[in-house]
C-alpha cells in the first residue's frame, strides 16, 4: 500500500504537534529555499511545510518548483508564521512526479478567468478553481441528501430520446447513421430513420420531466439531477450546450406545495455549503470584494456574497402573480423613464430579465417567486387557472441570477391538456405515453426544473457559468 | 395546500391508532366491495383501507377500480387482517382520478417481464418495479454517501466529448448538422465539422476517466457519476446503450489502495441497501425463490438472494492474478473434459464470461479480484509492470452477473505511457491535455469503473439489465 498519507485538512483540523505525519501534493510555492506551501485539494488552506537550510541537497530543493508533486514525512510543529496553527518539519522530501517551471502554465500569480479557461484540465489546481469545485460537490451532495430525507426516489430519465415535443429549444441529434448524404431516404427525400440506431430519429434530452411524471405516478415523490442540453447558438455567460438539471416531481402538491418545497430547497442546500465550506466561501467572498473594488462606486455591489447568501437563508421568498408584477413594473419610475430596454406596456408579454432583475434587486431586494403567468408565454403541461387565460406556473428569480427555477402545477385532466396540446400543434400521439397518466388514476401533482450550475454560480459569485462546471460546452468548444 | 396526506410508510410504522389520517395513493385491489389495498410507492405494502358496508354511494364503490387515484380520510385502526398491524377506517373517499378497468394495461395478477417492458411508463406500479427503483435509488444514495464521507469531490464529466481516443468501442455521433449530405465537405470527400454545433466531430462519451484523472491531479480523491454510452450493436440482456457509470480516480492510490477501495465501496453501499430496504429486497427474494422452483433441481442456484448478499458483505473478496486464474482454469475439470466453449490453452488469452464464472461461482465460489493481466489485451493507460508484459489492471467478478468492476493503477511516467500510445497508434497530439498531468506533478494513482446498472442487477437478483433502468436504451429502442 503506498497511500497512507493523512489529507492536509485533516492535519490542519487535528493540531496534533509532536506526531509524525506524511503528507502528498502539489507545490503552490516554494520561497526562501525552506518553506513550501503545500496543497492536496482537500481544503484551500496549503500547508507549510519546513525544509530545514542545510538538511536537503541541492538536487531536490531546484525540483521543488511549482506544480510538482511531492511526498514529505516529518514531525507536525507548532508554527511561528501567521495563518497556521500548526506546520511539518520535513524529514524526507520525495519528487513525485516534477514540474518544469518555464513551462507550466500557472504561475504563483494571480491569472485571469479567461486564462484559465483555456486551461480547463489545470485550472483545478488554483486555488479559486479548487474552492468552486468543493463548493459544487458539496451542493450536489445536498441535493442528494435534502430528497433522500424526504423519502423521494432519484429518477435517472433517459438522456437519449425520441421525443421532441416539449418544445423546449433546439436539440442535439444523436445518430450512428453516415453523415456524407448516403444514409437511406423516403420517397420525399427526408432521411429515413429506419436504419438509425434506434430506429427512429432521437435526439440529446432536454428535460427528464416528462418522464419524471410518470414515475411520480407510482412512488409519489421522484427527482431527477442529470445532464440536459440545448443546442442553441447561445455565446453568452449564461447559457451552455450542457448543463445539469434537478427536477423533482411530486404526486399532489399544488401549486403552493411546489412554491414550499423549492424555497425550502434552495435554502438548505445554500445553508449546507455554507457549512462544510467555510473556507471556500470566505476566499470567494474576498476575491468578489477585491474585484468590486475596482468598479466605480455606483456600480459595486450592496453586499458581499456571504451577507447575500445569509439574506437568502434567512428570509422568506417573496411571492406575487405575474399579474401584480407587471403593474409594479408598469408603476415604477425605470419604466416611466425609460430606463428599461423593453417598456412594459400591457399584461400578457414575457418578462426580461431587465425586469426580472428590477423586481428582484431594486424594488422587493430579496428571491421572488413569481406565478400565474399568461399560458399563451408557457408550456402546454402547466395547469390552467379558472380565469381561463393563466396557467399555475411558477419561477424562482434571484439576486444576481435572474430565473433559477422555473416549476408549475401540471395539468392533470386530460380533456383540459389535450386541449391544449391542440391548440399549440403538439401531436397527441408522440405522446401518447405521456398522456396515459391522465388515463389512468391522474391526481393533481407539481413539479419544477432547477439549473444546478445558476445554483453553483449564485453560491459561488461567480459571474461566468463557463467557470462553474468542470468541462464546459458551448458553441464551438469542446475540448478535453 | 392540497398535500397534508401522511406516507403509507410512515402511516405503517408509525402504528398509532385511533388518529386521523388523510392518505392518498392508487388502487392496487378492490375486494368484497369494502376492502381497498392501497399504495402511495413509499413502501412495497399497501395500506388496507376499509369502506365500511352500507357508508359509501354506489357511484363511489364502482369507481374504486385497479390504478384509479384517490384520497381517503379516516382513523386508523387495529387490523384484524393477516400481514398489517393497522388499517385506515375510511370517512370520506375521494376521487382524484379514474382508471378505466377495461383499459388499464395493470391487472391484479402477476404479469411477465417482457410485457411490463413494453409499458415501461406503467411497470411502475407494480411490486416488482416498485422495489426494483426503490433498492436503485438506495444504491445511488449510497454511493454519495461512501465517498462524501472520505472527501471524494464529486466531478460532473462531459457527456459530449470531442475525444474518441480511448477507443472503448463505437459511440454515438452528435452533431447539429444537415444528415442529408448537403453538410460541408472537404477536398476528400469527408465531412467538415467546422460547421457543426462544436467545430469538430463530437460523440458521446464512453468514460469520464480521462477527466477524471485531471481532477484528481488536483483534488487527489475524485468520483464520477453519469450516464455513459455504447452504440453496439448488443441485444443481450447485459447491455444498454445507455447506462450509469461510477468511476472513482484517486492521487496515490496504487493497485492495491484500489482494490480496497472498491471491495469497501461494494461492501459498503450493499450493506446500505439491505438496511434501508429489507422489505423490498425480501419481497425480490421470494419472487427469485419463485422463480427458481420452476427450474430442474440441478439448474437452482445454491443460494437465495439475501443469503448472496450477506455473503458478499461478510466476506473477503479473492484476490488472485490473471496469470494463477489461467492456471487454475487450465488445470480445472472443466477446461480437460472440454465443457468450457473456448478452452484455456496458453497465457495470454482474454478471459470469456464462462471462464470468469467458472471461477466466481464453481472455483472460489466468492467474488473474485482477478489482477495483473497481459498488456496486449488492457487499455494504453494502464501502468505496466517491472515484467513488461503484464498491466496492474483489475477486474472484479460477482456470482450470477460476472465483471462488475474494471480498473487500474494508471501509468503515470509519461514515457511509459507515450511509448504504449505509440504502439497502439493513439495520436499523442489529441491526448495533449491528459499528457500534461504527466508533465507537471505527476505522481502515482489509480481508479475504477462499475457499471451501476449492474450493481442494481446484482442486488436486485433481476437477470435482464434493461429491467433494473426506468426506460431502457437498446437497438431499435428508444420510446417514452
Amino acid at each position: 500500500m503506498f497511500n497512507k498519507r493523512i489529507k492536509i485538512k485533516a492535519l490542519l483540523a487535528a493540531e496534533n504537534t509532536g506526531v509524525d505525519a506524511t503528507v502528498m501534493g502539489w507545490v503552490r510555492t516554494f520561497r526562501n529555499n525552506q518553506f513550501i506551501a503545500l496543497n492536496d485539494g482537500s481544503t484551500n488552506h496549503n500547508l507549510q511545510v519546513v525544509a530545514s537550510l542545510g538538511e536537503f541537497d541541492d538536487t531536490i530543493l531546484k525540483r521543488l518548483t511549482t506544480g510538482a508533486c511531492i511526498k514529505v514525512t516529518g514531525q507536525v510543529i507548532a508554527s511561528l508564521g501567521k495563518g497556521q496553527k500548526v506546520e511539518l518539519k520535513a524529514s524526507t522530501i520525495e519528487i513525485l512526479g516534477d514540474s518544469d517551471a518555464e513551462k507550466f502554465p500557472l504561475q504563483p500569480k494571480k491569472h485571469s478567468l479567461e486564462f484559465l479557461r483555456e486551461i480547463a484540465h489545470m485550472r483545478f489546481r488554483t486555488n479559486t478553481f479548487g474552492a468552486i469545485f468543493r463548493i459544487r460537490h458539496s451542493l450536489a451532495f445536498a441535493v442528494h441528501q435534502f430528497f433522500n430525507d424526504r423519502g423521494f426516489v432519484y429518477l435517472h430519465t433517459p438522456i437519449i430520446t425520441a421525443s421532441d415535443a416539449e418544445g423546449a429549444g433546439e436539440m442535439f441529434r444523436v445518430t450512428t447513421l453516415p453523415m456524407d448524404g448516403s444514409a437511406p431516404k423516403n420517397e420525399d427525400g427526408s432521411i429515413n430513420y429506419k436504419d438509425d440506431f434506434f430506429g427512429r430519429s432521437t435526439n440529446l434530452t432536454v428535460s427528464g420531466q416528462l418522464e419524471g411524471e410518470l414515475a411520480a405516478m407510482a412512488f409519489s415523490d421522484i427527482y431527477t439531477f442529470g445532464p440536459t442540453f440545448r443546442a442553441e447558438n447561445s455565446n453568452t455567460t449564461r447559457h451552455l450546450a450542457e448543463f445539469w438539471m434537478i427536477e423533482p416531481e411530486v404526486a399532489f402538491n399544488d401549486l403552493e406545495d411546489n412554491m414550499d418545497l423549492a424555497e425550502a430547497f434552495i435554502k438548505y442546500v445554500i445553508q449546507y455549503a455554507m457549512e462544510q465550506n467555510k473556507e471556500d466561501l470566505e476566499f470567494l467572498a474576498q476575491r468578489l470584494e477585491e474585484e468590486e473594488k475596482q468598479k466605480p462606486l455606483t456600480e459595486r455591489s450592496e453586499m458581499g456574497l456571504l451577507d447575500k447568501l445569509n439574506f437568502v437563508v434567512n428570509n422568506d421568498f417573496e411571492r406575487l402573480t405575474y399579474t401584480e408584477a407587471i403593474e409594479i413594473l408598469k408603476e415604477s419610475n425605470y419604466n416611466k423613464k425609460k430606463k428599461f430596454q423593453y417598456l412594459i406596456e400591457g399584461w400578457g408579454v414575457d418578462l426580461q430579465s431587465e425586469h426580472e432583475r428590477y423586481l428582484v434587486e431594486k424594488h422587493f431586494k430579496k428571491p421572488v417567486i413569481l406565478t400565474n403567468y399568461p399560458k399563451d408565454i408557457k408550456s402546454f403541461y402547466m395547469r390552467l387557472n379558472e380565469d381561463g387565460k393563466t396557467v399555475a406556473a411558477m419561477d424562482i428569480l434571484a439576486p444576481g441570477i435572474g430565473e433559477i427555477v422555473g416549476g408549475s402545477q401540471r395539468e392533470e385532466r386530460l380533456d383540459k391538456l389535450t386541449a391544449r396540446m391542440a391548440e399549440m400543434h403538439i401531436p397527441a400521439e408522440e405522446l401518447n405515453w405521456y398522456l396515459d397518466t391522465r388515463r389512468f388514476g391522474s391526481c393533481p401533482h407539481a413539479g419544477f426544473g432547477l439549473g444546478f450550475e445558476r445554483l453553483v454560480q449564485f453560491v459561488t459569485g461567480m459571474g461566468n457559468i463557463r467557470d462553474v462546471i468542470p468541462f464546459p460546452r458551448f458553441p464551438k468548444s469542446a475540448e478535453f
